[in-house]
């Protein structure tokens, strides 16, 4: 760990975004880091209320998380879902044992009048999370798409589904009415913050969500630190997931650039990798080897986005 | 099986009543029996809707039940409540992760607006329950202690607390103004009924809550078929539970006569252990060996109490 040099915001949504957060956590001391989750995924399953978002970076911080599945624990169990199978319930949102835990937990205190924040920030505690975890919101936001069948809900989309249905918008419910954090804001307005970091999440469905709250985008205008963004495309490929495939569908570049592009002018800097060497231009660019693979990587990407933050440097005298 | 030889209604708590209904699940044809299980133990754990003495009945005729733990399922896992436990939720209710699918599946439904005698039956024939198991009622009936420090929820009595308060006095809250299920009355006024068998239950907290439901002890005093009882008390002590320290702490007897003349003029036969015989007088009694340690015990005793309510037969001419 470096000596504290102030405040890095990460904006993070699940898997990749996560490996991220996880290289920023065991680079800075714990109270210069604050992680923004994106919970515009989140739902309601089985009567239990998911963040898939804020539980994929709990899992990866603590190193609980299922490398290999990509999501869930590497020590679970599925008794559980059997049985739900064998009763005829619903079994497609796969459910881990100790997962569940999370799940019905979480739904008995946000019940029982805890906040979303309050209950992660408990959660994250108690799994050994140094590094704080902040759902960009405690008021209800769901991401919808609009499939060529009409409007579904993300989870149906993204796990139900597989991605599989042609995206023509996107839409985020409750955005308007919901409060952004104000946590989130007063980190964005700190007079010692280092660093905004939007990490390689999906740009639509992650990070989006996250600049639609009230506020957002005037604050990140605002603050003096620089915006970093690193890319979730690699080679014209995403490392996981439907970002590729979704910028196609809404006649985007599926690009490193077309990110960039995306993103405008919110990003003051932008770390891309080797393969994308030279494909970015208008403002300073980072290239490295983006794709994290091991810890070691994490670490790496960590470093670089963050000395790439400060050579950026403030935005404004 | 025999021939039908018509209806029998068992009137069944948890553990021991589901010893002896797996033994006439296994005497009779399926369509001869129905199997009325109390719900005055039903609670709201961790936002669940929990019925123990149904799980207990379903998972005992299905051959899911665990023996040795006397609760519960043989095949369960327990990463679910470790979590819990990690988490700082509430753990003194042992939830295995294949019992916890049957209460959030069940809990799902009965939000939706399924009524719980529905769900039941769909979860036994999920399960390979011939048998019907019928709630007493689909309404919302709760048993209550009064222990020395005042009223409290019945499993916080029976789990949390281990049965130690000592018990002043029961309420079955909601019983008035709950609907006895009407399957279960239309069973009693069946022509062809043969025998209410009163199993060797808990008397004051898995049979009475059924006997307080309306219309049942007037459908019962009414009904042309033999109430025949069989004694969970043997040699003045419960095979399980608390039955014995709550008659004592009740001011009655301990003892299988005790628990005759607590049914009073209800029952027509009553069935006890060998170690009892002579302790009961007043109406017909039938001694045998009750203690159901093997299966061949349950269907032996299954068939000792048909035999007994066939000898005493029909009650009016």
């Amino acid at each position: 760990m470096t000596a504290s040099e102030g405040l890095v915001v990460a904006l993070s949504g699940g898997v990749g975004g996560a490996k991220l957060a996880l290289g920023l956590s065991r680079t800075l001391p714990p109270e210069d880091l604050l992680i923004v989750a994106n919970t515009g995924d989140d739902f309601e399953h089985l009567d239990l209320s998911i963040s898939p978002d804020i539980d994929t970076l709990m899992y990866t911080l603590s190193g609980l998380a299922n490398q290999e599945l990509g999501w869930g624990r590497a020590d679970e169990t599925w008794s559980f879902m059997e049985t739900v199978d064998a009763l005829g319930g619903e079994s497609w949102f796969r459910l881990g044992d100790r997962d569940l835990a999370v799940h019905v937990e979480r739904t008995r205190r946000l019940r029982a009048g805890d906040t979303l924040s309050a209950v992660t920030a408990d959660f994250c505690r108690r799994l050994g999370v140094a590094a704080r975890v902040l759902p960009m919101t405690d008021d209800r936001v769901r991401t919808r798409v609009l499939a060529e069948d009409g409007w579904i809900e993300f989870q149906e989309y993204f796990v139900h589904r597989q991605c599989r249905p042609v995206v023509r918008d996107l839409a985020f419910d409750g955005v308007e009415a919901a409060r952004t954090h104000p946590d989130f804001l007063a980190a964005l307005a700190e007079p010692n913050l280092r660093a905004v970091i939007v990490c390689p999440s999906n740009p639509f469905i992650s990070v989006e969500p996250i600049l639609a709250l009230p506020g957002v985008r005037a604050a990140l205008a605002a603050c003096a630190a620089p915006i970093i963004a690193v890319s979730p495309i690699i080679g014209g490929r995403a490392v996981k997931g439907p970002t590729a495939k979704m910028m196609t569908e809404l006649g985007l570049d599926p690009s490193a650039a077309g990110v960039a592009a995306r993103y405008g002018d919110l990003l003051d800097g932008y770390v891309l990798d080797e393969i994308d060497a030279g494909s970015v231009a208008g403002l300073p660019v980072f290239v490295t080897h983006t794709l994290m693979k091991t810890l070691a990587d994490r670490e790496n990407l960590a470093r670089i986005v963050l000395n790439a933050a400060d050579k950026v440097g403030c935005k404004r005298p």
